[in-house]
Order: structure tokens, then C-alpha cells, then sequence
């Protein structure tokens, strides 16, 4: 009968009996235990460290020696003498069992990692990306071998990796002859989905590279990653160049809609300035333009539209037709992108609808509310605010014209976020008295060594003040003022960098009203056809939505209510969705069948909308805060018309 | 019981009951009779059209009259106003059945045409296009529809042509929404290979185009077709550009090899080429470069690499490896090809050997000679002769160094095929008078009316030269003339612009004697191989094959002995090749499993080609014609060390 011993395998838990002299990496393989490898197996790349437990093991029935390990022999040596060899770390190729074992594989020699998107939500990624590299050797070219290159690479592919079907693309196929020559026959390839080869670079070689892209319609974010370890190297934000055919969407629509060639024109600004947004991953992380092999695009959908060259025109207007809302596998090259390899692939996340891109699909591969247990809002608030509800396995989407308010746009003194942007305020209800903070400052505006002057009110400042103000009973349940005047102030003219007060004025009671109207109207059509009454959990998702107070939020009714702690800024959801998009294929490759299973409410149809929104313009939390008063028919007409005349600007 | 008729189709002869009131065109593909339709049977394309065959039938039992098809409705009317009618032709799509009909569907309204190529040899081509257009007729986008207009496309391809798993470039989808609102939801689609839409067009549209480029290392010639009918536009011809960088393909290699951006350079030359030549192509058809949406590219394997783009290096020497042999399927935009349009697909045939490459790949697709019945041998004689070898459904290839004696070089007075060079010979075996012919000239030199002087000899002329001086007895067996001298005079000086008699010379005897071993030891050792000891069937293809007299090529011993009237020159049999895989991509598929079917004998390797190409050196057919007197050992030994001399040029 064959020796065996036991081989337990941490932290899997998986064991089992090997046979004498099997290599660690073969029995590890026998037990369903993957270890990583890029050489196959040739002590070469290291990348299959394990170290060995020792102790008894008395659930395995066993003792653990480092003995029971076959000794380093002179090719691990070989490789130990050239790395740094952390504790007593050994290659599972290499060594081989001859007694029982505990063999512990850190994370980094699992095939199956996982990495963790820090930001304002912690999320774990899993590592499976579309393009790996493999170490081959091939056979040499013999005179009565009429084959290719190719097609023995194609065939030790098969042999020592188990890919088969493969194509390889122009400029690997321009790399492969040389290749092998200086490679000794032995060459690294890089290959997509396992089914294109992208690159081979002679004998052994590492570096697969990939970015995210978040392509906003003012910023572009990038997010470089190492595709083997997941790991971030390096980030990256630049300004859209699009944004000098006009600030917002609307008017970018317009440009491509009136000039001839408005629509090539947006594409070669927004591709000049991935370009310029990949160089400065790559600086940064000191990758070469050759070792960037993967994109992951997403933006709304008309800068999907854009980066594909396609006009946006029709996304202007009912009934928001998308030319193509499908993910798309394209080539940097078709793109027009040269900051990265020319054989790098490029990955367009697919579109929701007309009015809901790929960057809100970022946002639900980040957040997936829809599996939390819950009934669970993620809310993307911009200029339009993106709405996800997940319940029960289904997701239900919406996007609300909130218009730019939020962003401090339409305000009198509003302003993006910024320091010296006032972003807290706080009223006494009794005297009245304001102290606010702005961004960039730790202390509050009454507390000593505040010497920021304020320059304006950021979006999570003008709605603190306006819950405040309505707390302390400045403004009436309405929105009006209880006495008129030229707005309330909030910074004296000696506190600001502008020479003057900062204040809160009627219209910019309005113009909030009517935001945080059309997010919470668009929110409760979304409950409403989920038949959810109240959410178990509220994710903000975006800047925005990272520095308003839930608490002032819930408090003028512009988010429903909620447990406060339940309220949750989620930072970059759609920048960390682009970066699960990128390291992970598989749920890349779901993202489709999940923009198909979202159950789309498109606003502008929905009957009740009109309603919802006329009863979300109200601002409760007054100073007698409690339960708002069941409204009456007749003043419910009332709103409306009121509304009417919030809608057309106009105030009496 | 429902009403039922009798319709029979001719040519097909099928027939069958099908219901009183259907259409012609339901009829048909109800009896498995396909009838063409881009319409998809809405009487706008007219590509259905069929004739009603009256009178009796008596095999099918029936009197096919007229009035049995329904009358024409004013819709089938208004296509007829706007087009020409051609005897009593129907539309298939609106003619219903109300009586017993025996229907004709010309030629021109099969699904599976047929169409001739006409040349040195007639092949019939099969007409199935990788690249078909198909009109469909699409949802128009609703609000509440948040599909695009892509998936909109791809439900409707699905369900009006049966077409799935559809994928769309980039131009393409840039089309798409203008054409859908340009047709009013109505687009014509050209669809590669069954799986992507390259090009969207509004409304009804016709017009898609390929060429089939045949990349010579000194001549790129071209062939558009019409993918839809198969027919030949227009040809065009050009020098391959590389020709600057070296005038034979090893000096090519060698520039490759030297010179740092070698590659590029002949690869950037004969794109250039290429463009150049596609641009004459469509300016005689009058296409326009969006209308070419397909290529298909033949050359050696060295033209292969460089139209690639990979570095030819190594096939210029033993191993002779090539980098890739598979076919592929490529953008134009990739290669560099602007002159298509930018959706265009490029499909290079596959190399059978680093020595026999993609274009003897076509002369296979144009001949297959394992498919004739006999034993069959395919030349293509050029600086190397390839040379395939058929029998019982099995394929041998060889390519012979020829060297380029045949071509007129390394001959004193030897120059191309053009007007003025010498191409026929007489000498009479009493007088040893001469008489000849020049190209361009119809009459011989000794009959009235021979005006245009003599300007040089080329291959063919070389041949017949010194078959009619062995057959005078002028040379003998060996080679060597029987008395020695400058050479013997073919044309006085008086007859020739050069000022000087054309003579040919020990030298240009040797030359010829060389190649033709060559060639003839390769086919030797391919006969061997095969175990064929009599060819049935030679057929020569190229320009040079289809000058040489199969007499006289026999007569030297430059071929093996065949019925005289079984050796046919077959004219351009890799262009036409490159054509059959352009119009027909079933036969285009099955070239890579043919590639690999053949039974490569590498000759450079095969120890017998030496003693068969000493044996070959021999020139039979002397005054004493006859059976070859059976060669002694000693006789062979003597003509071996005269093979020595001859390949190092000497002589004595």
C-alpha cells in the first residue's frame, strides 16, 4: 500500500490524505485547494508561498512539523536567494510532503483574493480579473513543424494552462516571435477573459494593470489597480474638458444637437481627457502605458454616449431613447485612447435607461440593496438624483430632477463645496443666534481660532440652515418666511471673505424646496410600487451625500424617515462599482441581467408623481417637531397651487 | 378540407400542395425552395422575382397557367412603376396561389447563386458573402421603454431574419439612431458572418462590396465584386510598393532584418499599396469606400507577415517558422486600410507552410485538385515553384527554389513577359533555322508583316529555345552545347532593338537546366510520396504557366510526362482563389481544416531531392527522340558531379 500522510489546509479547513512525496502545490490541488500561480509551477514566479503550522492538530488527528516538509533544495534556494523570504515561507511548488501537515496559504498566495475598497463604505472586492498573465514554454520551431509560433503557443496554453478557443490580437501577435527568441522559447502572456491574448513579453514576466473610470459630466476620476493583487496603486481626478461646450449636460446635449460636428467633437474632449487622466494613474504609480491592459468606463448616460462617439441627442428630450444601453467590450484603440497599451480592452458598464447610466449600475454593483434584507434606498444625488430601492431581491430604479440646488447652484450665495464654504449651520431656536462651520475649518464660527472667513454655503450648509431655520420657526411649514425681508443671515459681512452677509433668502427656501421635493417624491413613487412604507436603511451615495446631516435631511423632509443611524453616506459608490467592474469579471459579467432585472420607473409618466411632489414641497420639523398633521383635502390644493407658483420661480 | 394547388419550382424541380391564397415566396419556403429577399417580402427590394411557366405539366400532373397567381396589386404595381419589368416577371412576395402553377425562379433571385468566373480556367463560385444586408422594420423607442435602440434592432433581426446573438462596431452603432429616425424605424443592416452589424443605413438600401487582393511581391492585384450577385466589377492592378525596399522577397527579409523600423516600413508600403489599390477598384466601379465592407488578402507567407506587420525575419531561413499560419479575421482599421470603409472587415487566408503560403492556400481553395478524380498537380511557378499534388482526397505541397531563371533573370538576354520579348522558337533539326515570335507581335519572324524588333527572351521563349536546340541536337543531354562558342543566335542583330543578335548561352542552359530540376525533382518527390507514378492531370497556374508550351516544357523534362492535352494552364489561380473565399465564406471556413490536411514534404529536409534533382538535370527529348535510355550508376555519379559545376555556376 502507497505511504500517504494528512495535509490540512488553513484557512480553508480543507484536509485530506496525499501520497508521499506529492508537491504541497499538487496536493493542495487534489483537496480542491487552489494556490496561486503564474510560472505553473517552476519556482519562478513565488507567487505560491505557503508556511507550515506546527503543533498538534488533534481535529486532524495529527502532529505538524516543519520537517515533515521535503528540505529547500537548491532551485528554491535558487529563488529564496534572490527575494525576500518572509518567516519561514516556502514555495508549495517546490516542496514536497513526506509526513503530516498543517499548511497555513496567506491571503496573497489564494487564488481567490479578495481586497477592500476603503472609503466611506468598506467593501470587499473580489479579485477575478478579466485579463491574468500566464508563464508558457513552448516547443521550439523545427523545419518539419510547419505550425506557427502561434499555434504552439495555442497549444502549450492548452497543455500547461487549460485555456483553449484562444485568438491573439495584432500587437501581441507583432511581440511573439521575438518574444520567444529572447525568451528561450518561454513567454508571459496576457490574455482577456481567457479567450484573447493580449500581450506576451519574453520568459517571465509580471505587471497587469488596470483602471477604473468614473466620467462625470464636471470630473474625471480614475482608479489604478494592480489586476493581480487588486490592490490600489493610485488615484486620480481631472477636469471633464467637455465642460467648456458648457457646464452642465443639457447644454453639451444642446452643442452636439446644434453643431455639425458637435457630437465628435464632445467625444475628443472627453477621450483627450481620459488620456490625460490615464497618464496620471500611471505617473503616479510608476506603470508603464504598455502594462495597462483593462478599462472600466461608467458615466450617465450621455457621457456613455460621448465616450462611444455617439449623439447624445435624443437623451435630451421624452422619450430619452439610448441608442444602446448594453455593456460594450472595446478596444482602446477604436476609442481613440492612446495613454494606455494598444491591445488594452475597454469596458463600458451598461446604461439602466435613458435617464439612468452606467454610473448608476456602478452604484448598485457597489451597493446591491436589493440583497442587504432590508428595504434598503441608495440615493446618487447630483443634478439629477439617481434612486435605487432594493427589497426582497428586486431592485426598483428612478432618477428625480433635482436640479442643481443641491450643488449650490440657484442659491444666492451658494457655492460648490470648497474650503471656506459654510457646510454646518446651527440656530438657537430661542435667540436665534447662527454659528456655522466651513469646510476646511475644525471650529465652529463662535468657538476661538475660526479665522477661515466663509465665502459662500455648499449644499449640506444650505440644507442645515434651512432645517434650523424652520426649527427655530424663521420659516413656516410652507416655506415662507414668518416675517419678509431680504433673507436671514447667517454669516455677518464680518465673517465672510465677501464683504457683505451671507444669507438665506426666500428664493433659495424655494429652490431647495423644490430639490429635495423631487428626490423625496421620486423616493416615495419608488416605495409606493415596492409596496414598502418605511426603509430600513438610507445609503447616500456621491460628495453630496457624504456631507449632509441625516439628521437636518429627515428633518425638512427631503429624505423619508428612517433611523437615523440607518442614514449612511457610502462615498463613491459609482467609483468603487467601476472598481468592482474592473478586478472582479464575474460581476462585471452580471451587470447586464441586473440592469434588466431593475424595475425602471420612468418619473415623467408616473401619474402620481405630480402629487408626491406637492406634498414633499412641505417643511416639517417645525418648532412644535413631532408627527406633521394629517393634511386635508383642501389643504392639500392648497400646496399645489402653491407649488404652482414655487415652480414658475414667482413669490409673493 | 382547405383549398390546396400543385406549384412546382424549376430549376429545383421541387414540388408540393400548398393552401389557395399563400404567397409565393411562403409557398416556396414551404417546399425547402429559398428565394432571395432583402425586403424580408415587403415589395421593395424586388430581389424575389419569379415567372410563371404555363402550359401542361404532365409529371407534375398539372396545367400551370397566369391567372392561377393572384392579379398585381396596386402595391406590387407601384414597384413595377418604378423599375424595369422583364417579360412577365412576378414579385414572389405579393403573388398569391389560386390555381395550379409551375413557377421559373431565375438565376438572379436564388438565395444560392452561382457565378462564373471567367478565365484561364471557368470556376463556378458559390455566392455566399460573409457580409449580407437585411431590411428591418424596428419598434419605434417609447418612454417607458428603456431598451435602446440597439437591443430594439436586435429583437427585430431576431425576429424578422432569425438572427441572434448579434454584436454591433462602433461606426455602426454611430449610425444607428440618424438611420432609424431617417427611415422612420426602418434600416438596412449589412451583418458580418452572421454576428455583427457593421453598417446601418435609413430606410432601404442596397450595396455591399468586397475585393479580393492577391498581394504578389511585386503586383497587387484586386477584385471587386458585388457580394450580393458575386459579380466582378472591376479589377485593378499595382506594383507592391515594397519593390523600393528590394526587388526579390529576400532582400525584403533582409531590410526587415537590418534595419530598426524595417518592419514598418514594408508593412506601412504595402498598406499603401493596398489603399492605393482598393481607391482604383471602386473609382472604375463607381462604389464608394463605405460600400466595401469586406477584403480578402492572399500573398506568400512573407507578404502574409508584412501585411500583419510581423517581422518576416524568420522566414528567411531554415526553420522557415512562421509566426502565425491560421487565417484571420481583422479590421481594416487595424491594419491601416482607410480606403474601405472604416467598419470593413479583413480576412487573410491561411499559410499552409513558412514555404507555401496563403496565396497557394487559394490556388488550393481555386483547383482542389484532391477533389478531380485523378492524380492532379497544381504549379504556380514564379521565383519558387509551389506545387500541390492531389489524389484520392489527399493533398501533397511542396514549394521548389526555382530561383528566377523562369522569370527571365540570370539569363543574358532574358527580360519579364512584356512586348517585344521573344516567346516562341523553332529551329529546324535539319537546317537549324530559326524562326520566332515576339509578344505583341501575331506573326513569325521569317512571315511578312514582322515589324516589332526583338527585345529580349523571357521565360517561355528560354523554354521553347532550348527544347527546339536539343531536339536539333545543338546541346545534348547533359546540357553542354556540341560546339562551343558565345552562344546560339536566336534573333540577328537586324531583328532586335538591342543593336546585337539575342543569343542563349551555356550559362542561360545551365540556368534553366537548374530550375527546371527544381521543379521537377519537387514534383518527383511529391509523386513519391503520394505513390502516384503517372499524373493524370498538370495544371499551371499563373502568368508564366500560361505562357510556357506544355510541349515543349515536357520536352526538357521540366515537368513529368503527361497527356499533352491534360496539361492546362489555369491563369491566375490565386486570385481566383482569393475571390471564392471573398464570395463564398463556407468555402473561406473550410480553408484552415485544408491547410492542415495537406502533407507538407519540406524539401530542404527530404534527403532524396538531391539525387531527384541531379537525375532532373538531364535534357530528354534529343534528335533520337525517344524513351530515355535507362541511366547507368556510373552515368548518374558523372552527372552529379556536373550538378555540382552547374549549381556553382561554373563552366568548362
Amino acid at each position: 500500500m502507497p505511504v500517504t500522510h494528512r495535509v490540512a489546509f488553513s484557512p480553508s479547513g480543507r484536509q485530506g490524505s496525499v501520497p508521499d512525496g506529492a508537491r504541497l502545490l499538487d496536493a493542495a490541488s487534489s483537496l480542491g485547494v487552489e494556490i496561486e500561480s503564474i510560472c505553473g509551477g517552476r519556482q519562478m514566479c513565488g507567487k505560491c508561498q505557503v508556511s507550515v503550522e506546527t503543533g498538534e492538530f488533534a481535529k486532524h488527528g495529527m502532529v505538524s512539523r516543519a520537517s515533515n516538509l521535503s528540505p529547500v533544495s537548491a532551485r528554491e534556494q535558487a529563488y529564496w536567494d534572490h527575494h525576500v523570504r518572509t518567516e519561514d515561507r516556502r514555495l508549495a511548488c517546490a516542496a514536497t510532503v513526506c509526513g503530516d501537515l498543517s499548511i497555513f496559504i496567506p491571503p496573497e498566495s489564494a487564488v481567490h483574493k479578495q481586497v477592500v475598497a476603503k472609503g466611506a463604505a468598506e467593501r470587499v472586492i473580489e479579485v477575478r480579473p478579466a485579463v491574468r498573465q500566464y508563464y508558457v514554454e513552448c516547443e521550439a520551431a523545427q523545419l518539419d513543424d510547419r505550425r506557427g509560433d502561434w499555434e504552439r503557443l495555442q497549444k502549450a496554453l492548452h497543455e500547461q494552462w487549460g485555456l483553449h478557443g484562444l485568438s491573439i490580437g495584432l500587437f501581441a501577435l507583432r511581440q511573439l516571435q521575438s518574444a520567444l527568441r529572447d525568451g528561450g522559447h518561454a513567454v508571459s502572456v496576457a490574455v482577456w477573459q481567457g479567450s484573447e491574448v493580449l500581450r506576451v513579453q519574453p520568459g517571465y514576466a509580471e505587471g497587469v494593470y488596470g483602471i477604473a473610470i468614473d466620467v462625470g459630466s464636471t470630473t474625471l476620476a480614475g482608479y489604478l489597480s494592480d489586476l493581480r493583487t487588486g490592490q490600489l496603486l493610485s488615484t486620480a481626478g481631472t477636469v471633464n474638458p467637455q465642460i467648456r461646450f458648457g457646464e452642465d449636460l443639457m447644454s453639451r446635449v444642446s452643442y452636439a444637437m446644434t453643431q455639425s460636428d458637435g457630437t465628435a467633437r464632445l467625444h475628443e474632449a472627453v477621450v483627450a481627457g481620459l488620456n490625460e487622466l490615464i497618464g496620471e494613474c500611471i505617473r503616479d504609480a510608476g506603470v508603464s502605458p504598455e502594462q495597462v491592459l483593462d478599462l472600466v468606463l461608467v458615466g450617465n448616460s450621455v457621457m456613455h454616449h460621448l465616450m462611444l462617439g455617439i449623439d447624445p441627442s435624443e437623451l435630451g428630450g421624452a422619450p430619452f431613447a439610448l441608442s444602446a444601453s448594453g455593456a460594450f467590450d472595446l478596444t482602446v484603440r477604436d476609442l481613440g485612447i492612446t495613454a494606455a497599451s494598444p491591445a488594452a480592452r475597454a469596458h463600458l458598464l451598461p446604461c439602466i435607461a435613458g435617464q439612468n447610466g452606467a454610473d448608476n449600475m456602478a452604484v448598485l454593483l457597489a451597493e446591491m440593496p436589493h440583497r442587504k434584507g432590508g428595504a434598503v434606498l441608495v440615493a446618487d444625488i447630483g443634478t439629477n438624483a439617481e434612486i435605487l430601492l432594493g427589497s426582497r431581491d428586486r431592485i426598483w430604479a428612478a432618477s428625480s430632477p433635482t436640479g442643481p440646488a443641491f450643488e449650490g447652484a440657484q442659491i444666492q450665495h451658494g457655492q460648490r463645496a470648497a474650503p471656506g464654504a459654510i457646510e454646518r449651520v446651527r440656530i438657537d431656536p430661542g435667540t436665534r443666534a447662527v454659528t456655522f462651520k466651513v469646510i476646511g475649518s475644525d471650529v465652529w464660527s463662535h468657538e476661538p481660532g475660526a479665522v477661515l472667513p466663509a465665502t459662500g454655503i455648499c449644499g449640506s450648509g444650505i440644507i442645515e440652515a434651512i432645517a434650523e431655520m424652520r426649527r427655530a420657526g424663521i420659516i413656516r411649514a410652507d416655506g415662507r418666511f414668518e416675517e419678509r425681508g431680504a433673507g436671514f443671515v447667517i454669516a455677518a459681512a464680518h465673517q465672510t471673505s465677501i464683504g457683505a452677509p451671507i444669507v438665506v433668502t426666500q428664493n433659495d427656501v424655494r429652490a431647495i424646496q423644490l430639490a429635495k421635493a423631487a428626490l423625496c417624491a421620486g423616493i416615495k413613487l419608488l416605495m409606493n410600487r415596492a409596496g414598502v412604507t418605511r426603509l430600513d436603511e438610507i445609503r447616500l451615495a456621491g460628495a453630496f451625500g457624504s456631507f449632509i446631516s441625516p439628521r437636518h435631511a429627515m428633518a425638512i423632509g427631503m429624505i423619508p424617515e428612517c433611523e437615523v443611524t440607518n442614514v449612511i453616506a457610502v462615498g463613491n459608490a459609482a467609483g468603487d462599482g467601476a472598481r468592482i467592474a474592473l478586478l472582479d469579471r464575474e460581476t462585471r459579467a452580471q451587470a447586464p441581467g441586473l440592469a434588466r432585472m431593475v424595475e425602471y420607473v420612468s418619473i415623467a409618466v408616473e401619474p402620481s408623481f405630480q402629487d408626491e411632489f406637492v406634498a414633499a414641497m412641505a417643511l416639517p420639523g417645525g418648532p412644535a417637531a413631532g408627527s406633521a398633521p394629517e393634511r386635508s383635502r383642501r389643504e392639500r390644493r392648497r400646496q399645489l397651487a402653491l407649488a404652482g407658483a414655487a415652480a414658475r420661480d414667482g413669490e409673493s
